[in-house]
This record gives C-alpha cells, sequence and structure tokens, in this order.
C-alpha cells in the first residue's frame, strides 16, 4: 500500500482533536464494534465487539463471585404496578419504560414493562423467600439486558436496549449494607485500573444525582479524551425503602419481624464507550491488553516465501497455548493495509516475522500505545509478550491517569468553573450542598455534579454560588 | 434425624412413579432451583438452577466456538413488519409475540415485538454486512433471552421467557449449508452424550414440525422418565427462504449477485428439565457430575469434634483447588438432615468425614446415583474423585441409554402405536410421510411424529395407518 493510500486510509476516521464525537462514531463503526439496530437507540454488538464484553464479563464476574455473590435470572417483564410502589422510582422511570399491552392478539390484564432496572421484581421475589435472619444476608447478582427508551443514544454510551450486571443484596444492619455498597465501589474500581487500566475518581453522588429510589448513590466517574466525565458504574445504598414497598421482612434473633436493609450496583456495556474514550488515538482503537480480543496479531512478511507462514502458524500456536489471544493475519492485503487494519483495531501488539527474522530466530514486536518497536528472540517468546502485555497495560493506565490528574481544577467562582469545562477539564469546587447552587451551574455552563471524591482534600469553606459555607469538595464537569 | 422424620422429609416429594408431573414440579421447587414469576408463564432461575445453566453455557460455548463461531448480540426488540417478510415465519411467531405500543407515554408509530428467536432482525444487518462471497461463511452466535407467550407453562420445559443459544450462518452453498445444520446437530448429540449424559435419537422432523420458515429442521429427541420425549435441540436448514425475503445478496467470484444459504440452531434453558426428568429418583435430582454446580459435599460428622471442621476444610481447599466443585456443609441440622438435603439435590458425591475417618487417614464416599459407599486414603483424594465423578457419569449415560433403547418398540397398528405411547414408550413405525396419517395418529392417540433416526433400519415397507407405501421410519411418542 502506497504511503498516499495509507493516509487516505487514516483519513477515514475523523480529527480525534476537532470532532471528538465523530471520531468516536466512526471508530466504533469502522472497526466493526457495533452497527445500529433497526430500531431507534438499539445497537448491535458486532463479535468483535462482543469478545471485548465477553472478557469484562468473565473478569467482573470472578470478582463478583469471589466477593460471595451467587449468579441468578429474574424475569424481564415486570407488571407495571411494580413500578408505582417505590414513589421516586416511578418518577424516575415511568416515562422510559417499554410497555406491553398485548400477548400476540390478546390484550393484558395489567400493562407490562421491560425491566429499566430489576430492583422491583427482585424484591417481590425476596419477599417470598426471605423468612429468617438466616436467610441474610442474600447475596444476588444477574447479568442481563435492560431497556430505557432514550432520546438521544449512541453506540454503548447510551442505548435503549443495553447489557449490564445487576447486583441486588439484603443485610441485617445499615452498616452492613453501607460495607456492601461500597465494598462493590471498591471492587469496580479495582477492576477498572487491573482490567481496563482506567483510573476513576470515586465518591459520593449528589442527591440530585442519585438513584431513583436510593438513599445514597456512589460512582466511579471516569475522564474521556475530550474533558467529559463518564459515569462508569454506580453502587446504591437503598436503606430500607423498597423492603418497605415491597414488604420484605425476616424474623430476627429477638423473635421480631424486621425490615432489611438493601443495595444494588451495576455495570454496562458503556464501560466499552469508556475504554474507546480514554485511550483511543488518531489511528483508532487502542485496546487495552486484558480486555483486547486479539492480544497479539502475527503479520507474516514476504508471506509467500518459503517457511514464513507455517513459522507463522507455529508461533500463533504457541502463543494461544501459553493463553494469548493470538491470530496471524494470512488475508492477501498488502502488508501495510494489514498494518493499517489491526492498528485501527487496537491490538496491542504486532508480531512482524519474516524470512530474515527466521534465520536470525527472532520476531519483531510492535505496541500500539507507543509505536515502539522491538527485536526479540523466538526462544522464550511467550514470556516476552506477555510481559510486553503487562508494560503496556501499566503505560496505559499511568497515561490515563496524569491525563485525568492533570486535568482536574480547582475553581473559585462560575467563571473559573465554566473556564474549566469549556476547555476540557473537571472543575473541583467547594460546594454548599445546596440544589439550587448545582441547578445553576448547570444552566449557566452545562457541567453537572459529578462526584464527591473520597479522597479530596478541603480547599476553603464557602460555596462560590451562593457564598455561604461549604462542607463538600464536589466535581463538575460536562458529561456523557 | 429420626426414621420416621426422614421419611417425612422424602414424603414432600410426589411419587415419581404414580405423579410424574406433580413429582417434577416439587424437586425444581424444593431444590431452589426455579420459582415462578409474577407474570404468568415467567420462571424466576435460583442460583442453584442458574449455576446449572452457567455450566451448561460454558461448555456448549467452548465447542461452539471450537467450530469457527462468534459471539454477537442483536436488538431485543424487532419491528412488527419484520416478522411478515417471511411468510410462514409469520404464521408460525405471531400469535405468540409479546407486543410494545408505547416509550413512556409516547405511542410508536410502529409496533414492535419482543424477540420470539432473532432469525429476522439478524437476517435484516446480514443484508447490511454481506456484500462479497469473501464475506462468506458468516457464522455467529448469540445467547440471549426470548419470548414465546404460551398458554401451558412449566419451569424450564415452557415458559415465556426463556433463554437460549442461536446460532445464524450464511454460505455459499446449499452444500455447505446443509453440512453445517448437520454439524451442529452433531455438536449437541456429543454435548447430551459428554456433559449431560444423555442419550438422544438424532434425526429429520416432519414438514408438519419443522420450524417456521425452514426447508428442513433437524432435532434431538430425548426420552424422559415417564417415557414422553422432549425435543432437547434442533438445527434448520433455512436454504434461501429468509436471504430472499431480506435481500440478502452478494457478488459471488462469478461477478453475479447471488442469495446466500442459511442455517439456524438452538438450545434453551429447558436441557435443565432435560437432566432433571432423565436422571432424577425419588430423592429428587441426580445431576450429571459435569454440570453439576457442587460435585462434592462434604459433611463433617461429630462436627463440633476436635479437628474435624479443619481436616473438612482442609479437604475443600485441596478438592477446590484441583478444579473440583466443593462445598462443606457447616451448619447445624443433623447429619441425617444433611445427608437427605444434599441427596435431594443431586449432588454427585457425598463426602464424609469424622474423628474415626481422620485418625485412619481415610474418608467414606458416597454416590447419589447408585448410594454405594467407598472407603478411600485421603493421600490421593483428588484423583479418587475425580475418577468417581467419570465413573457416575458414564454409569448415568448408560443407564438412560438402556431404559431409551429398551423403550423403544417397532409398531404394525394404531393400536399398537396407541399401547405403545400409553405404557410410556416411543412407538417406531413405518410411515408414507403423508401429514393425513400424522395427524390421524395424533388425534386417535396424542402422540406427536417427533423424529426419523439417522439410524434407524427400515423394517417394513407398509404404513399401517393409510396401508399406502411407507419410506421412512419415524418415531411416535407424547411429548413435552
Amino acid at each position: 500500500m502506497s504511503k498516499k493510500n495509507q493516509n487516505q486510509f487514516v483519513s477515514e476516521i475523523a480529527d480525534i482533536n476537532t470532532d471528538f464525537p465523530r471520531w468516536y462514531t466512526d471508530v466504533v463503526i469502522k472497526t466493526e464494534l457495533v452497527d445500529y439496530g433497526p430500531v431507534k437507540g438499539t445497537m448491535v454488538i458486532r463479535p468483535y465487539g462482543y469478545a471485548i464484553w465477553e472478557n469484562i464479563q468473565s473478569e467482573m464476574d470472578k470478582r463478583i463471585k469471589k466477593t460471595g455473590h451467587q449468579n441468578a435470572y429474574f424475569p424481564m417483564l415486570i407488571p407495571y404496578s411494580f413500578l408505582t410502589r417505590e414513589k421516586e422510582h416511578v418518577e424516575g422511570f415511568a416515562p422510559e419504560v417499554a410497555l406491553i399491552t398485548h400477548f400476540g392478539d390478546e390484550e393484558l390484564a395489567e400493562k407490562l414493562v421491560v425491566r429499566p432496572t430489576s430492583e422491583t421484581i427482585i424484591c417481590e421475589m425476596y419477599s417470598k423467600w426471605v423468612k429468617s435472619y438466616r436467610d441474610l444476608p442474600l447475596k444476588i447478582n444477574q447479568w442481563a439486558n435492560v431497556m430505557r427508551c432514550e432520546k438521544t443514544t449512541r453506540p454503548f454510551l447510551r442505548t435503549s436496549e443495553f447489557l449490564w450486571q445487576e447486583g441486588h443484596t439484603l443485610h441485617t444492619t445499615a452498616e452492613e449494607a453501607e460495607g456492601e455498597t461500597l465494598l462493590m465501589l471498591s471492587v469496580y474500581e479495582e477492576f477498572m485500573k487491573n482490567v481496563l487500566a482506567i483510573p476513576v475518581l470515586t465518591g459520593k453522588k449528589s442527591e440530585k444525582e442519585k438513584f431513583a429510589g436510593a438513599v445514597a448513590t456512589y460512582s466511579m466517574e471516569a475522564m474521556m479524551l475530550d474533558g467529559k466525565s463518564l459515569q462508569a458504574g454506580t453502587s446504591h445504598y437503598l436503606g430500607q425503602n423498597f423492603a418497605e414497598a415491597f414488604n420484605i421482612k425476616y424474623l430476627d434473633k429477638d423473635e421480631k419481624h424486621k425490615f432489611p436493609y438493601q443495595t444494588s450496583w451495576g455495570v454496562t456495556t458503556r464501560l466499552i464507550g469508556a475504554l474507546i474514550m480514554v485511550h483511543g488515538d488518531q489511528r483508532g482503537l487502542v485496546l487495552p491488553p486484558r480486555v483486547a480480543p486479539i492480544q497479539t496479531i502475527i503479520i507474516p512478511v514476504a508471506m509467500h516465501k518459503d517457511g514464513v507462514l507455517d513459522k507463522a502458524k507455529e508461533l500463533e500456536n504457541r502463543l494461544v497455548e501459553a493463553g494469548i489471544r493470538t491470530k496471524t493475519d494470512t488475508t492477501d492485503n498488502s502488508t501495510g493495509w494489514k498494518f493499517n487494519e489491526w492498528e485501527m483495531k487496537g491490538v496491542p501488539v504486532r508480531l512482524e516475522v519474516g524470512p530474515r527474522d527466521i534465520e536470525n530466530n527472532q520476531v519483531v514486536l510492535c505496541r500500539r500505545d507507543t509505536n515502539e518497536k522491538i527485536t526479540v528472540s523466538m526462544d522464550n517468546l511467550e514470556g516476552e509478550i506477555q510481559k510486553l502485555l503487562d508494560e503496556i497495560h501499566e503505560a496505559m493506565y499511568q497515561k490515563a491517569k496524569d491525563y485525568l490528574y492533570s486535568n482536574i481544577v480547582p475553581v473559585n467562582s462560575i467563571e473559573e468553573l465554566k473556564e474549566a469545562v469549556d476547555n476540557g477539564k473537571f472543575a473541583k469546587m467547594m460546594w454548599c450542598e445546596d440544589r439550587a447552587c448545582e441547578d445553576k451551574i448547570k444552566e449557566l455552563t452545562g457541567a453537572t455534579s459529578r462526584v464527591m471524591p473520597f479522597d479530596s482534600e478541603p480547599f476553603g469553606d464557602v460555596c462560590p454560588i451562593c457564598g455561604k459555607k461549604a462542607t463538600k469538595v464536589m466535581i463538575f464537569a460536562k458529561a456523557y
């Protein structure tokens, strides 16, 4: 492929600096992660995208089970009346539920909704299952599809139907339930760091931004390359709100009937959007090695020369055997075309092997994240690549972390806040916790309150919006 | 627990010989595999049941990937008009689809259906993706929930919503597509044998019983303990029916535009029903070891004696380390109660360890399938249990196979057929392939045509129903 063609190829993707939204859409469509479904707001997750989700699931599921949760599956159809039992819950979800009125020709006596989340139906079942303190804690997780009819949608980030896991637990004490809420948030944070190479800010949401029906919502927020915030996962402390609404009662040791304390927490296919917008570059995807469907792409150079293809296949088999997800590109495309293609698709390591390499018992490895090339012996190839994948992971995490922390700025006025968020930064502000100030900021700058980070040091005691006493450090940002 | 109490415990399950349907319901509910959902016909798959499904998924997914398929995810919502494009398809599914008319308060311009199966939406996407012969074969699988509103439902066997995998492939030639159809049927058959320990009859369905929109449907049929047949999985050759309806066209090497040939195939959560009704007994579940959520249950005998619990935990850790799914029952229930409980729950191996066993460096292993007890040394416990699990698997398969083949009887008249199916047998009949005879048999005996087994030898040439020439061996049976 000529230089000119290579440029053409890259130029198919919109400029990441001047048109980030189109860059994102170009990348997800051209790399065949996703396609638009026929019904507005729905997406088809194509094999390359779904393989990322399978890797996310597998890593997350391990962690969910290790912390003592069991998976189960609850029905997708919920009687409409269930939604209405928790007042805030129905206000939050009623406008965006998909309503089922008929089975075939038969009209239903009661309308059903496709689950927008499963608190209500799970509480209904828990009210049957939980009798005694011996049944607690009850710690169940579900992997499922959910449906929220959204007006403005974007593949992975906001779609009417999406895939997720939702954990739902019951506990005898508020302390234990709060502990669970924070434990799962920390599991998410660790997952983001060690699997997706994404640093997050964790902490509490404002009253305005909390989950419909929760006492408190904790969230992790990640910074995208355009400086916007993405809520990457949430963990809710529900108190006894749903337990009371669904009459979940257990007989305690003291022979009294009590309502248990509840949590719920989830992450979604949105995480795929997050990793694209945190790590990507002008050439396309840069996939974190631990979820990349292909970790090493082997490009046989001078493929039709004697022995090259055999050697490539031999190396592929060795790497697959060692648990490294590996593929060999044996198509008739030019080497240049292949380089571009797999760079766009974000494969962490490219392995080049040609006649001269074979003679010298070596291969060339090229990192997607830095473009660096190294030549290594074939002898301990498995070990070399595993080490390189770990190095790439660490480098990607460090880069994203530097980016995040160098783009958080303290602000002391609405003007400073506006300037910060307009320039792709997170604004850190001392806040009075009053919703009026939050609303005013939204109105004047387009930024919303994101999270009150656990690890933040107060740097003043006056809310610059209203002049009253500030009690919390709040991150304001534009958000997805 | 006294003898009396033990009997009471067992007597909670209806008699398997006199009331098989209630036995089934008692077993699935009492062992907490499943519960009824609030919407009629839906089920909640509880953790113990879902863990079986996860093991089925993991084993089946390996096989699907090994045969060159990739997973993807297509939207659950399908425009109603898609259904109508393939005439037989809409006739088959329209009466049982769940219809969505509103998103929140907003009425939709076009009604949507929750997928009863995904041929239509997948074909719509394939028509966008497939351009050239280079794009073929296209081999995609999906794990998903589907919805078919059924009048008469039973947990796992027939529910309005169920979980499944559905494979959808496109090929350039009819031969290749037919080969794929049969390949996946053979993958299913191997899975049934080697994972669920269930023998099946495989072959073609009648025209009447085939999938709505298929050219030919192949099926595997398993015999339940009451002699009824359960269709355990199907593989469809769709020819060009859907490709034409959805205008999927590719440019072939000869520069001509052509319709590809298609297949689809699936198995569902119904498999859980199958393994219960093939292997169960009066005491409850008998789970095939390779999908049992717990393969070995450790019962510490004289649990509160010094060292017993420690030793039990040590053995548990060793077995878990060796990849054997193991749990120790440390509850305060009596040993007798524990024995009954875990027998009912079908755990393949019970391990008893008490003070005297510890002294002698041995444990007692008891098989769920035969009740046999053996005493083995603790030294190579991992190896002993793995060997025992394999033996149990083989024995369960052999027993089910003997049962199946000793209950297939050749019949030469409608009276013989009726007698056979009324006595819990499969009737094997030479058949003219005429639908009128099939309908007559249904009307007079309640039996339906199940499958024309691949390996069946003709034993006559006259159809006993109409007296005309018989061309095929057909299995007739009552069915779930």
